[in-house]
């Protein structure tokens, strides 16, 4: 199936989120992450590695966000009810989310897309995507928390198709650092103005 | 030398700032990053592996970030110059943070020196501790951005002892839980009015 057909990615398109990052801005952040040429290499083969193991990582990320009454709120309604179809269209986007981070180049129209991301999970955008009668945006303290599940469960993943110990590390490694970017990004608009 | 020598080390101390986050929000945020007693344990025998390495932990850092202008930049003059009184006397409650992470309990006084922490690096409170002619902010961008190399470049501290390899990676796990979790407290400040 194209990737066009999973229900609110617009990557690449003529969506209307422009990021206000700078060039200057995302190579002072990835410095700020030591990522470098290595890591895209290394995100690339994890790319290759992860690409048919997609849904089992949603099936550890999904779990972990069910097991926990407060993290499942944001997918429920204001009364608490989770949101089925809700959940089901952002796991489709969450899952291109993986392969995107490991294939796409982080260039003005992934930034921009980072910023559509970001704003998803915020008062000015969340729910809009999906009609989703849930509440009304996740708190940034939990978009910063989850850079620890999102990295510490890839690794079992990663080593799952017979690379060695190094490699593995390299695209862990790679992996955390391309986690916290875009963590960082995604804060920017939960910021005060200038806080950025 | 005790740890009150410490310049604007004023964990525990009377110092007004109370932090507004509550304990349902720290269990909350615990639960976020699977921080538990196991990492307790952990935190505390890493406690003893890094006690007599911190300056050498510090000069790791503090290498890493003269490394990058962009960095020592929030250490220095709006012009660029770099305030060595102000670096060594950030770097030594620098160096007292490693330690309390490890052996502090994370309770209700920790909590306010983690609001305090996290003004220091804010518009509210930068640069009045140490009485130092910096520019006024760190952007939240950078603190997230942190994560990573404060987590990465402390995994060969913490093998240095002897230690078998799960037992590092206990440690360095508990570690990175630990970092992630604070970072995710001292983006309070940060937020704007209801969204963190």
């Amino acid at each position: 199936m194209e990737s066009t057909a999973i229900p609110g990615y617009t990557f690449g398109t003529d969506q209307p989120t422009r990021s206000p990052v700078s060039e200057e801005d995302l190579e002072r952040l990835k410095a700020s992450v030591l990522f470098g040429s290595d890591d895209e290499r290394a995100l690339g083969l994890a790319g290759d590695v992860l690409e048919d193991q997609v849904e089992d990582v949603l099936d550890v990320w999904y779990d972990f966000v069910a097991s926990h009454p407060h993290l499942v709120a944001y997918f429920s309604t204001p009364e608490g009810e989770p949101l089925d179809d809700y959940l089901a269209r952002v796991r489709r986007r969450f899952g291109q989310w993986i392969l995107d981070t490991c294939r796409r180049p982080y260039d003005r129209a992934w930034l921009d897309y980072q910023e559509e991301i970001a704003l998803r999970h915020t008062r000015t955008k969340k729910n809009q995507t999906d009609n989703a009668p849930s509440v009304p945006h996740i708190p940034l303290r939990y978009m910063v928390a989850f850079v620890y599940p999102i990295t510490a469960t890839m690794r079992d993943f990663l080593a799952k198709k017979g690379h060695g110990p190094e490699e593995v590390e390299a695209m862990h490694q790679a992996w955390f650092k391309a986690v916290t970017l875009q963590v960082a990004l995604w804060s920017e608009p939960y910021a005060r103005e200038g806080d950025w």
